[in-house]
């Protein structure tokens, strides 16, 4: 592709480089995006911002990788808790933990967020930062969708592994702003991304820094830090990134207090809202999912000028492998 | 500078360029930086470090810049009492916040932690973040160290900014990591050091998203939400960039367990204590001081490995206007 582009640019100047957004359908909403980055990207241009504020924030699950028919990071912790079941089935010292070890997701939902901590504690904590996330990469490298019997590393979204790209081509610095556990997305974010660990954002949980056999360790503890989701996500980025973005991409309803933020801003603002709507190759759902229920951002997010980016329609591939 | 290096590596091909710390005395404390930052950045050398992982922490409040008589961001603190005090003399609603208000220090000091919070929550809560850090950088504009008749702004170390700028050369990434208040800091970290606020790592109170006559906005609140001091430093490192330096500089006790954290991570590592022991040019103190107390870092850091800067010894200059 780069040698195409030098190609083209040597031999025809004046005509359009290699489309960067090449997985997307020739629609309104790959002229908006682009037509927003060539605005802030102009320096002669009044709408031009320097490159050191072109933060571009982006939502992970749903938004960046398929989320349903479950979170990957749920699939991730039944896993653990069922493995670590067999080798001590004392782990498993209430209902709800029994109940998850079993595969009976009606009870763990009916137990709400007092269950689902209590499965986060027991299967997220109590040991080094760094021994988690080698933990979380070595099940990523073989785990699959049983929906789609696909390894969940390979549905993350093309189109948007394209936008990625292209904003950083483009002088952006991308982050992650996720409802889920920083921990969780730090062991793929590069490899799957490019998006270095310090630009992840996530929900976590306490850690503490000890001696362990004589070894200075940082240690995923039980309890809530932080809950990086709804109005939780502008608080995570002020706290981390210190400026407010100028382009910010989610999914669902989690993402809209980030959506709004981030397009209430002066100058130039783009809001994106990836909607599923494409039971085909992906999954079609918005107001009633139990995952990445969107409302708000369909109702409301037209008239703030967001772009509701179809599926369906907008996307000529999903996946990197098609 | 630039230019006479320019012109010795082109007119002295293959004779050393400018020397990166000037500021430094040819002493050990200088030879030993220079060698370290040479092993990591030689790609033929087993001791060699990809520039990702070339992640160096700084100290602020006696590391960066000076600390003496008292840390700036009380002064900030304090004046800003004062001036609301001005306004509506109902702020200063306990004996801790008059005393404040007074100057009288003693009992301030006398009411602990306790009192420290009412300080803080009074003068740094209650506002939007971009408020609060347009506000603090119009107070450093003007401030200054009453010691010293200097801008406290024109009180940090010239021969810091060199290592900072030195290390960025050599493709390190360069973060604050300081028990002050991360929003303080962010008010100058661009200007003084060159260190974007995305690398500042602080304490922090807690903050809210919420609309303000319609406008959405992150505010901060009442109640500590993060303190980065002692072993709240690595796990705020761990927390915010999400891998283990291998760099860190300090001049406190507070700096422990960031500089035990870093060095004894695998593969080369530096931990630098800077000892203020310049009564002339700056302060002298250490183990008695009413801040930056360092007692085990001089008693066991060289055991350690770690490198004690002799601010009188090993600094030509102290200040950028020397």
């Amino acid at each position: 592709m780069r040698l195409i582009a030098i190609v083209l640019a040597v031999v025809l100047p004046g005509m359009a480089l290699a489309d960067p957004l090449p997985s997307w359908n020739d629609t309104d909403a790959k002229a908006k995006i682009i037509a927003f980055v060539d605005s802030v990207t102009d320096p002669a241009a009044d709408t031009y911002v320097t490159p050191a504020d072109r933060v571009a924030v982006f939502d992970n699950d749903g938004t960046l990788w398929a989320e349903k028919p479950m979170y990957v990071q749920a699939f991730f912790a039944l896993d653990r808790l069922k493995a670590m079941a067999e080798k001590d089935p004392s782990v498993l010292s209430s209902d709800v933990l029994k109940a998850a070890a079993e595969g009976d997701m009606k009870t763990v939902a009916a137990s709400g967020e007092k269950g689902l901590l209590e499965i986060i504690d027991t299967t997220h904590t109590g040991l080094p930062v760094e021994t988690f996330i080698e933990d979380a990469r070595t099940w990523l490298a073989t785990a699959k969708n049983p929906a789609k019997d696909k390894r969940f590393e390979d549905m993350v979204y093309q189109p948007m592994l394209e936008l990625l790209s292209y904003l950083r081509d483009q002088g952006f610095s991308t982050y992650i702003v996720s409802g889920g556990g920083i921990d969780f997305i730090r062991a793929f974010s590069e490899k799957a991304y490019n998006i270095p660990v310090n630009q992840v954002i996530g929900s976590s949980v306490k850690s503490k820094f000890e001696m362990v056999d004589g070894v200075p360790t940082v240690i995923k503890e039980p309890g809530v830090f932080f809950v990086d989701d709804k109005a939780g996500k502008p608080v995570g980025i002020s706290g981390r990134i210190g400026k407010r973005p100028i382009f910010a991409a989610g999914n669902s309803d989690g993402d809209f207090e980030m959506l709004q933020w981030t397009t209430a801003g002066e100058g130039p603002r783009f809001g994106l809202i990836v909607h599923h709507t494409d039971a085909e190759r992906e999954f079609a759902y918005d107001r009633d999912s139990n995952v990445g229920k969107l409302v708000r951002g369909l109702d409301e997010g037209p008239g703030l000028g967001w772009l509701i980016v179809d599926m369906a329609k907008d996307w000529a591939a999903v996946w990197p492998d098609e």
